[in-house]
């Protein structure tokens, strides 16, 4: 299997292809230090096997940014290197801290952009991204990753929408991309060639006037001549298409970029995988073999093994199905699929993050504060009461209404759906015992069964199934399809 | 070459596997009667031998919408079927027009919304379709093709950001697609099952909120179930995201979905074939062959036969590089690609439309209002001056500057480029003998050179080759990449 192929990433020994991208958890302080949340939050990814663990964005400067990791003074070493250490105790997980830095969002809308900036401005960003990754090296981290993508400074520079008229404007690729240049060479100075830097930028910017593909493909050419050790690709969440809140800052993932950023249900999965594909391509075609690591509905083991058997990528990076379940990897290791408990991408975590709470996830027990540790398998997983779950379905305009008894332990139910007896899929991850489709479309025979899980997603026998055989509403039999097979 | 292969669509014989898609002109009068310059652009295609020519936008009620034609009315038939006739006798190309309705916009910026029709409104617009789609047969046309795509009515209902709550509401995919279903019923009744109609509609939506190919698979099931002859795929082009200019009614192409809608330079090419090959693919499991086409960056001849070719779609649609060369699939047929005027995807046409201004092509001649007359190959193409082209080059941070002399008989001037000494494509088209590139990267070897081109896309030799070998800039060399080859 692919997936848990181990990978050298500039002597980094990558225990498998999976990596956990920065993602916010809103755990820290407003002072910047390592809590005890944050770290087991962290610490449990490697618990679980992650082969590729990404600290959440902690920033190289001292702006206000509520709470936030911090690297912009050597006094947050000492507990990154506490949370470094635990993480290295737990497994052969390496973990790099993603280091960012923002420019100044104010609550009336207001936003710095980086037109705003003096050169001297830029000069000591420069310095500070150096600052930053020596403290990162200095805290027993196994590389760093600089954050070049969304609504922050470094991918505003490189952005098509670069306001700036000078050596780092918008006007040509090249002054576009000289920041990050410089930074890539400033942290080099600082770490040395044989310390993995890994970038994260944008495949496409998903806004007016924005980049798409055909710019990432120069973009990571670039990269990969400065020494980059892995590209991660995301998409959009940016401030241009945000929706502005009276009385709250810009969230760079409100707008339509930003849906694509964290896309929710609605989207197919692996929808970003081609543009990740194409780069890794262009990049290889100009002699480079960096490792491109591809993101975007990608938790679905099938799915991503797919994605690596075809060698589109190296590696994926799931965030919402392993901030689901963290032991992901272990499950798929010891063969435990059917364990894993199933994002289903109710995007509860992205809502939580745009309220500034702390992030966590639904199909969680309720009010955890963090994945449950796993007990393993058990012999008994939540079993339906002894007459059955007693799957009832009410049907009425195109949506389909299921209700069924409670199991008792369950801490969550799994709504699976066939639809013309195809493979069955999970509709809907669910916490009380009723779940409504209104995406049925007459013409197609479906099937529906749920299945209650504990929360560690030992799923309990399926109920009975309910079938759905929908007409084609309305539809007038003298002006009938010819061409159905 | 597939490109040139037949297809009959419910009995319709498409001489060829080209399309022109709707695209408004802006040469009607405000009276919605067909005017000379018209059918002139639309004989143009014929003449060009153009498959299948889907005559814009013709609206089927009376609204208010500036110069547009008009299907609303008998009185509209005999001027229709006087431009049908005109296209008939120009070559077998197959005509059928893009019938509409649109809800009323204002230049406040306020627009009507699906959630503002009484369902006695509903009713008349099923009406006024069929009434419309007879009168289109009457006229002459080979079949019909129903607007439901970008920000009109028929769009609006199937959209996820329909507002309505009662069965033609979004609450459930079979409440949005009601409208749509109702409407195919009142146009067979009017027309019977043997005229061809087919559906043009969005395989996404590309807005905030909006729907994916995920719907537009179950969209272009309900097409097939409803007996569509065809299935035209489009994306975005919404009202949601425009970009409201004051004084000026909403224009649906200026927001990012408008972008995506008719996408310029800095996208990839056949952007949007892998949804339109999705649908094609889900339907055929379904157990129906409707053709499917797809739109966007598809005039590249050999690119737009490598989709048809991998059987991904059945036609392809080709607006902006039919709009610049309406001779293309003569072009193609006679083997003479090298006359073919190259669209460069500059948008010219697509800014026209949005200024409300008659919709003309920067390659074609200074002033024309239609692609001017095809005279076939020349003996001399426009020629250098004796002292040769003259072709210089100046570079500076990033940017690449080249002038040359004029050529006598030069209507435009293709500029070709080669990365690497990869294969030769063209940069861009223009009037004037500069040309600016800021889009080099260091590290990259670019060459360069010049065509002048005649109006008929007869070009003459290539001038001489200039190069550039940039450097990455400002790169420290001790922190040299390792991974190159």
């Amino acid at each position: 299997m692919k997936l848990l192929e181990p990978i050298t990433i500039n002597g980094m020994k990558v225990p498998n292809r999976v990596m956990v991208p920065a993602m916010v958890t809103r755990l820290s302080g407003e002072d910047g230090f390592v809590s005890k949340e944050i770290s087991d939050r962290y610490v449990r990814y490697a618990q679980g096997e992650v082969g590729l663990i990404v600290v959440e964005a902690m920033a190289i400067h001292g702006s206000n940014a509520g709470p936030l990791l911090r690297i912009s003074d050597d006094k947050f070493i000492p507990g990154l290197k506490e949370m470094v250490r635990k993480i290295h105790d737990a497994s052969d997980s390496k973990v790099v801290p993603q280091i960012i830095h923002f420019l100044k969002i104010a609550r009336s809308g207001w936003r710095q952009t980086v037109d705003m900036l003096t050169l001297e401005d830029i000069e000591r960003i420069i310095q500070q991204f150096g600052e930053a990754a020596a403290r990162a090296r200095e805290a027993g981290f196994d590389g760093i990753e600089l954050h070049n993508a969304h609504a922050y400074t470094l991918a505003s520079f490189v952005s098509r929408v670069n306001g700036r008229t000078d050596e780092y404007g918008g006007t040509t690729l090249e002054n576009r991309l000289r920041l990050i240049g410089r930074v890539m060479d400033s942290v080099r100075r600082y770490v040395g060639r044989d310390f993995p830097v890994g970038i994260r930028y944008l495949s496409d910017e998903f806004i007016r006037g924005g980049y798409t593909v055909e710019d990432a493909k120069l973009i990571g050419l670039r990269m990969a001549q400065l020494g980059a050790d892995y590209l991660s690709l995301s998409v959009g969440g940016k401030f241009e298409d945000a929706v502005h809140t009276p009385g709250h800052v810009l969230h760079g993932y409100s707008g339509y970029s930003g849906e694509r950023c964290m896309p929710g249900a609605s989207f197919p999965d692996a929808l970003h995988v081609p543009y990740a594909a194409e780069i890794k391509a262009f990049i290889a075609a100009k002699g480079f073999d960096v490792p491109v690591i591809a993101a975007g509905k990608l938790s679905d083991p099938a799915t991503a093994e797919a994605v690596l058997a075809a060698g589109k990528v190296d590696m994926v990076a799931i965030a919402r199905g392993l901030l689901a379940d963290p032991d992901w990897v272990k499950k798929l290791r010891l063969g435990q699929l059917d364990r894993i408990v199933k994002c289903d991408y109710c995007n509860v975590c992205k809502q939580l993050d745009g309220a500034h709470m702390p992030v966590t996830c639904f199909l969680w027990p309720k009010g955890a504060m963090q994945a449950p540790a796993d007990h393993g398998p058990v012999v008994q997983p939540p079993a339906w009461p002894e007459s059955g779950a007693g799957l009832a379905i009410k049907t009425e305009g195109g949506s389909v209404a299921l209700k069924w008894k409670k199991a008792p332990g369950a801490v969550y139910y799994d709504v699976y759906r066939t639809d013309d007896d195809g493979e069955p899929h999970i509709v809907d991850g669910v916490k009380l015992p009723v779940f409504t489709d209104t995406a049925v479309l007459g013409g197609v025979r479906y099937r529906y069964y749920v299945r209650a899980c504990d929360a560690n997603g030992n799923a309990g026998v399926p109920s009975e199934s309910v079938s759905y055989d929908p007409l084609v509403p309305g539809h007038d039999p003298a002006a009938e399809a010819v061409s159905a097979a």
